[in-house]
């Protein structure tokens, strides 16, 4: 199917989605959540945009061109405002861009006005000015071949550095999603907010293991192994940065600054920090505040004087790319109770609730990252993305290949499916035969298949799969979803439990991380996923971590705000809970049917 | 002649003097500085010492043997008093030791109890506990190897590292003499304030040229020179650490700070900083206020928390060392009008009054460090370092060799001399034949050799000199010392001149840096190089540079002090004074015998 594009003004932001998906939908998707306290019944007109100058209605606006949309601030119900802007043009709620550029023209010293270059520099603009030696070093030499003109730049009283008078004055940052798969790099102008630039690597550790648990392993069994994993990890970002300069076409001095949210074990080893006790209980990280360190330090050639911030650390595996989240979607000022579910490796699970903030881990991950999964794989070309079951099954796979496979959301897809088709039943065990429901047609109980003991659906037959091998769904990946989804929703419960909530009381689930971005909602609530609730309060956040980077690039006041977070943040410890177990046994169990609630599946892309 | 030794206790310093010198300036040397207000006449009785439990008059007491020296604190005159002990035992006046050595015995984490090790660690310590990422980096490891308990090393609120709970606690910091031709550093035990080690090494600046002028000129020429100067120094600097912890037995990871104080030019050099405007008038510093970096900006390897603290400069050729010799001298404290005077390539001056400093530099020092003396060298084996002339010359040789030219002191005393014998009149000349007066001895007349239209004076005949060349002071040399001389005398006159105040109302002159200490008082008074004052109070304060890098690395005081010293201080710029021409018109004419004085130079080492 050809994907249409959706441009969002004024935040600039592009999304690709099929035919038929909701315009409330594709916004979520470009990290747009929109005001629907009709729940998306097209009630209460509070989504209303603008295509082509008319408004109309998101949750009611099927996608069936390319578009271009105006979203006014009024209808925005993540953010309040934007915060980037698009290179092109306006800048929007940047309300506190910390670089500012000065223009200075100095008196050249004479003989009775002596005073040192720095002293003078201070003098013509700022009093309290300092600087790093790094910045201090060539400005001798700058200021007098520039004949004592040029421009500086300034952040709160710190001298980043100094640029001649005339000319491009490039000033950016780079917000960094510190993944354990994938890094994403984003190039920033300090000055205006613009988004410039976008590049991703695989993360240059990942011949150590493709999770965190593997790395930390590593560093269990040698503590050398720190080093080399840091040094790949900093050529991965080298790259992104050498890859970001290029496509602005400015030198890597033009980045002043790198701002940087990964999980916990992603963060140290990036810091050179011993990540030996996340690979034992309790869990123990080494730091909870930011690290700011010049960039520098860990060998990355940026700006000589450019800062590296490293988000603060909650606790266990609830890292800086949590934190980040938090920050991003601007969590902790939600009036009414909203749940944040951060699906990657591990499942993170924040919930806001009357000024405080409940964070908890789960080994979630594997499984719908294609781990664990016995013909699991990533959503690469020859993936089955999406599985739809009717009289017989139809697939979507990735790059329009034979299937190879099924990823993430293929495997919640056709576990959701089988489900509802009565195939599997309610503790996820494959109906014999001749148990099926007679609703179940022909097609499908022909491809329903014994496995030893156990039992297999067939979702592509052999001959026309990728290497000529059927690719199925196993008795013992049904498992390992149950216990995926059981960890986050047992998770979700003890959250909403310690803070004296249920589902129901719930404003909004955000739904955040790449994974998260794709996940069809009625589906991921058909296997219990996520909790009984109205299924348009679920919203996608994008990827929330990188936001945030953006965000505290731009605004001390939101760094200030990730620092001061902690305070007011419990990390609650799953394994502690007693209520855990019982938790995530009832869990384990399928929800029944009444999940399917009454929204229409096939309008989602 | 063979030097005796003289300790002084509780400071443990030792100096080793010729025979016959007095107990006072044996201190002075060793820069103790005693109470003398009757001007070293015996009759005040303020310059009490005890030896072998006998109490003695420094002024009176004349060193005949090696001597163990008690130094009661109310004899003390510079210092009030003394901030260093020796290693062997009493720590005395370590008013502010900086760091502590905290032992600490953590709960282990367990679940419920897993908050982040640094979390942990501060809990026990200090809330506002932090720490640089190098220290940060090992911590989980310690702490687990060491079964939670170990010391922590802390500074203010500042962690510098932690150590297992048992052995050796080896808290180091250096301080540094950075001179343009040799470099000194000093082992100090950071928490007891003891002296530990000394090395020195030359500068590895040395090939790049003699002078602070012949580096900067290299940096004119080639922006790529700092860094080659900056690796050469960096070098020598490792060299002396290493040098230092070998002797202390200890690793380079017990060296915690490094406190550095150099003029202008080597301290931009070692941090790299473009120097090139010291090249040009008005002579330009890059940077006033101290600076403080990790070590490891610029290459130093020693503990990976520690840091580098370089002393405030003051302007034009007045750098650190002369803010460090204010530091160790309490020179802002002192009650009456003090002048301090640091001779070395440069000659830097301050004039103490009323709470403020004057401060201005001349282009002294090469003429005493026996550059553009046609025979001059430096004071090595083989120099001459003394000259008498009574009815023949007798010289002292360094290392009792054959005679192969004359240093700063022998330059001094030669020209004091042949004043004192009418061999030279007032303008620097050197007699004809026929003009000499009666009272010159036939065997110096006979050393009045042609050299051109000039005369010059032979010191040691060829048949016992070096090389079979005689040894002369040549009329060039009188010059050039009558250059030197007379701009140190003129920059004393003009900061008098500012200050209002005359000569004699000086209290003191503090004789600094490592030439200042060998030069003879009433040598350097004959040919004015001092103002003509009671030679009793002036006074040798040794390397007051060096002293000012220990007491800031012990006291966060007196860190704080050198920081502040620039708002008092005043940079005379001698070139912009009206008087200063005249003044040096006037200081290049030596002073009429008068200036001899009563004092008997015998005594005089």
């Amino acid at each position: 199917m050809h994907e249409l594009k959706v441009l969002f003004q004024p935040s600039g932001r592009r999304v690709f989605v099929l035919p038929g998906t909701r315009l409330l939908e594709a916004a979520e998707r470009a990290g747009i959540i929109l005001q629907t306290p009709c729940g998306g019944k097209g009630t209460c007109g509070k989504c209303r945009v603008q295509i082509a100058g008319a408004d109309v209605l998101a949750c009611q606006y099927v996608v069936e061109h390319d578009l271009v949309v105006d979203v006014p601030d009024e209808s925005l119900f993540i953010g309040g405002q934007q915060i980037l802007v698009t290179d092109a043009g306006r800048a929007v709620g940047v309300v506190d861009p910390p670089v500012r550029v000065v223009p200075f023209a100095l008196p050249a010293p004479i003989q009775g006005d002596d005073i040192s270059d720095f002293s003078r520099l201070r003098k013509a603009i700022d009093p309290a000015l300092h600087c790093r030696l790094e910045v201090l070093q060539r400005l001798p030499f700058h200021l007098r071949a520039w004949g004592w003109r040029g421009r500086a730049v300034v952040t709160e009283s710190r001298l980043l550095g100094v640029l001649a008078a005339e000319g491009e004055a490039p000033v950016f940052g780079v917000a960094v999603d510190l993944g354990t798969t994938t890094v994403v790099g984003t190039l920033i102008n300090l000055v205006t907010g613009a988004e410039r630039a976008v590049a991703s690597r695989m993360n240059g550790q990942i011949q150590a293991g493709d999770d965190v648990i593997s790395r930390i392993q590593c560093v269990r069994e040698d503590q050398h192994a720190i080093g080399r994993l840091q040094a790949s990890i900093v050529q991965t970002l080298q790259e992104i940065v050498d890859d970001l300069v290029a496509q602005a076409g400015v030198g890597r001095e033009a980045v002043y600054e790198i701002a940087l949210a990964g999980n916990a074990t992603m963060q140290q080893l990036l810091l050179g920090v011993d990540c030996s006790a996340l690979g034992e209980v309790p869990f123990v990280q080494a730091f909870s505040d930011a690290v700011t360190c010049p960039a520098l330090t860990i060998g990355l050639e940026v700006n000589p004087g450019a800062a590296l911030y490293v988000f603060p650390q909650i606790g266990g595996f609830v890292g800086g790319d949590t934190v980040a989240g938090i920050v991003a979607t601007q969590l902790d000022q939600q009036s009414g109770p909203v749940l944040f579910v951060d699906i990657g490796t591990n499942g993170e699970i924040v919930l806001a609730h009357q000024g405080k903030l409940y964070t908890t881990s789960t080994a979630a991950g594997p499984a719908f990252e294609g781990a664990r999964i016995k013909q699991g794989m990533r959503a690469v070309p020859g993936a089955i993305e999406k599985v739809l079951i009717g009289d017989d099954v139809t697939l979507n796979v990735i790059g329009d290949a034979a299937p190879a496979g099924l990823c993430g959301t293929a495997l919640i897809d056709a576990v959701a499916e089988l489900l509802r088709a009565g195939v599997l039943d309610e503790t996820g065990r494959f109906r014999e035969p001749d148990e099926l429901p007679e609703t179940v047609a022909p097609a499908l109980r022909q491809r329903l298949q014994p496995d030893g003991d156990d039992w297999c659906f067939v979702l592509a037959e052999a001959d026309q799969a990728a290497r000529r091998e059927a690719v199925c769904l196993w008795q013992r990946d049904v498992r390992e979803l149950q216990l995926a989804s059981g960890a986050i929703r047992a998770g979700v419960a003890i959250l909403l439990a310690r803070a004296g909530l249920a589902p129901e009381d719930l404003d909004a689930v955000l739904l955040a991380g790449a994974f998260g971005n794709y996940i069809r909602r009625h589906q991921a609530r058909r296997i219990g996923l996520l909790p009984a609730m109205p299924e348009e309060r679920i919203h996608f956040v994008g990827n929330a971590a990188s936001l945030g980077a953006k965000m505290v690039l731009l605004s001390q006041a939101e760094r200030r705000k990730a620092d001061a977070l902690l305070q007011h943040t419990e990390h609650v410890d799953l394994s502690l809970d007693p209520e855990f177990q019982f938790e995530f046994g009832m869990a384990m169990m399928f929800p029944g049917p009444e999940a399917d609630g009454d929204f229409s599946g096939g309008l989602e892309g």
